[in-house]
């Protein structure tokens, strides 16, 4: 059982979405196949993923470092895809190779996505759905089927009022989401407000509404939202400093009270320690989100995971970034809190499988093998291309 | 005066060098050219940079993203090299548009590369050295024209022994270096131990040798190595720990008791101040190490500088990571603690103008224009053919 060859294709996500920080106009993103000679069901199997939103394509680092490492490290003996022998430590070890400490971001990605594709690989070899891979090799084989699923909105887009971002609220609830989040920060606070207090009359009760202002929200601003913010007992107010500024963080936290989520900007073991360490950060109550394909893999935030158990962090207190089938399967086979959906954007970059019905707010995983990309006609469909 | 085109070529480093944590057999940087309509002498003002060593060259991102960016801001009149306008926050928010928070290394590598070569630009543009430049913007035109400089050597390399370490230790000293690195935690402490005791026996001094264990010691190990080390009174031990875990720095230096440094692996403002807030660092005592190429460049260095006054530390703690002429400019136009060599490591990439003569182990700045690699003959000649 060989890989025969790891291919990346960058795509645009045609995104015009803005939120407090950014915008998406530019936004890449890589897709990898990599390649066997394993045959099922009479076709070679590949295995696909792809880096999440919100970091550009990264094929340059597969193509020049990291996809011929992991074949000279298959050549040497030291990585294999037999799901007898597979070992993600192996794998990232093989694509570290060369690399200095620290500095993580510019090649967490590519790992991460290169690291998800073999994973796919090694289960649709095994037969098995992602989750249960997943589950066998950390948790005993114990798969959480049913995955609450929240819905990530209230993008800023020019020309859109309050009245429009009702609309949009109300079709999420239309299709069964239950916990909705809107972004602020992106305008004045006294319009951030009146924005959540039209959601909040739509949506009753305040903890079916989190907040995001992706680190939008400079020192300045701070303070005067989370004591704005504070009354309304939302469920969640993410992002409100900087990714690595854990004073900025904890020093939100101690004026808000409320729960805080943070994280899918730390790319490294490292850096979720640092934020469990000095954030403010409080187990049971805030949360921490991860983006694995943008921070190493699936082993990786198996590292993470464990890192953070003896500071009294559950995987139910981790949430993994982006709406898609990979992170879907990471909270079905790690059993964290929750999983998030992006129905509104990203295009075929956000979304699970076309037959999954989400009922009263939770998905329920299937019978796929690999991470079901193959249920996705529209995303499946470009992968093919790449590989 | 515009900038009409900017360029970016990878070069191979060609070095079998290795320290504790990896080897420089792949490595390579990106040479960037700044083209202008300036004419000077005769010819337009090209501004030139390299990516310093030990990050790989960062051309996609350069072509794909940052110069697109730099060409779109200065067309809007967002940006200008005009000395009269030249502002590097401009230069740095017209590259950061469309980037998300955290994760600098992925692109601070390429910001700071162009950016410094603006800088080379504008200097030249306006007639005068590049430590001139920063010292007129950041402390009001004083200049330290004398840098001590050390010589970072000491490298592991297959076959070389304790004689072979003494020979290159010799050679440092016959070109008048009077303090050296060098490289441990590669080996066995006991192995490393032989080195630091042969190598002293040399220098006589203790305060004329530092250890550089590139975070390749890891918390198994490091305890044992603060307190073999701590004996000998060394002039500084650098990078104990993984670059941002701030409590295994902290535990080394707590452990260890002398003159710690550490930073080369920071790629930001808030990285550094974590560092300053949360590694146990010292101000006075300490060191703090700053790549400013590959941190978004020399607009930021100045914002590290600013953040890290009110905790204590000055400019004179500050260190420039890289040994070549751009650290050199930095070192002097900023008055920090040194400047570094690496005479035996990373070819054209590392050294200093071809005439520039270390008098007891220090340079002093001559009159070249913008950082002077014109004057690196065989550089130069690699510079030319980028653009």
């Amino acid at each position: 059982m060989q890989i025969t060859e790891i291919r990346e294709s960058a795509v645009r996500l045609e995104s015009k979405l803005r939120n407090a920080a950014f915008s998406f106009d530019e936004m890449t993103t890589s897709i990898v196949a990599v390649k066997t000679d394993v045959v099922r069901k009479g076709t070679p199997v590949v295995g696909y993923a792809f880096n999440s939103t919100g970091r550009y394509a990264c094929g340059a680092q597969i193509r020049d470092r990291l996809a011929p490492r992991v074949i000279k490290a298959q050549s040497a003996g030291n990585l294999s895809i037999d799901p007898a022998e597979f070992d993600p430590q192996a794998i990232l070890a093989a694509m570290m190779v060369g690399e200095k400490p620290g500095g993580d971001m510019e090649r967490s990605v590519g790992i991460g996505t290169v690291e998800v594709a073999i994973w796919d690989a090694v289960a649709k070899i095994s037969g098995l759905p992602a989750y249960q891979l997943i589950a066998d090799r950390y948790r005993g084989g114990a798969v959480s089927p049913d995955v609450f699923c929240y819905v990530g909105g209230g993008w800023y887009l020019p020309g859109k009022g309050i009245p429009q971002l009702l609309d949009e609220v109300q079709r999420y609830l239309d299709w069964g989401y239950t916990l909705i989040k809107i972004k602020v920060g992106g305008v004045p606070l006294e319009e951030d407000i009146a924005r959540i207090e039209a959601v909040l009359k739509v949506l009753g009760d305040p903890k079916r509404l989190a907040l995001d202002a992706n680190c939008g929200i400079g020192p300045d601003r701070r303070t005067a939202y989370a004591q704005a913010i504070k009354p309304y007992g939302l469920r969640w107010f993410e992002e409100p400093a900087h990714p690595v500024d854990y004073r900025g963080n904890a020093d939100f936290i101690e004026a808000y009270g409320g729960a805080v989520a943070t994280g899918e900007n730390l790319f490294s073991v490292e850096d979720v320690v640092n934020l469990a360490r000095y954030g403010g950060m409080r187990p049971g109550l805030d949360i921490i989100q991860c983006d694995t394909p943008q921070s190493y893999g699936i082993g990786t935030l198996a590292r993470m995971l464990a890192a953070l158990q003896p500071m009294g962090w559950s995987a139910k207190d981790v949430l993994p970034h982006g709406g898609n089938m990979m992170s879907l399967n990471f909270a079905a086979g790690f059993g964290l809190g929750m999983c998030e959906a992006y129905p509104d954007a990203f295009g075929v970059f956000s979304g699970y499988t076309d037959d999954l019905q989400l009922r009263d707010g939770i998905l329920r995983v299937g019978d796929w093998t690999g991470f079901g990309f193959e249920r996705q006609n529209d995303l499946f469909g470009l992968m093919q291309k790449v590989g």
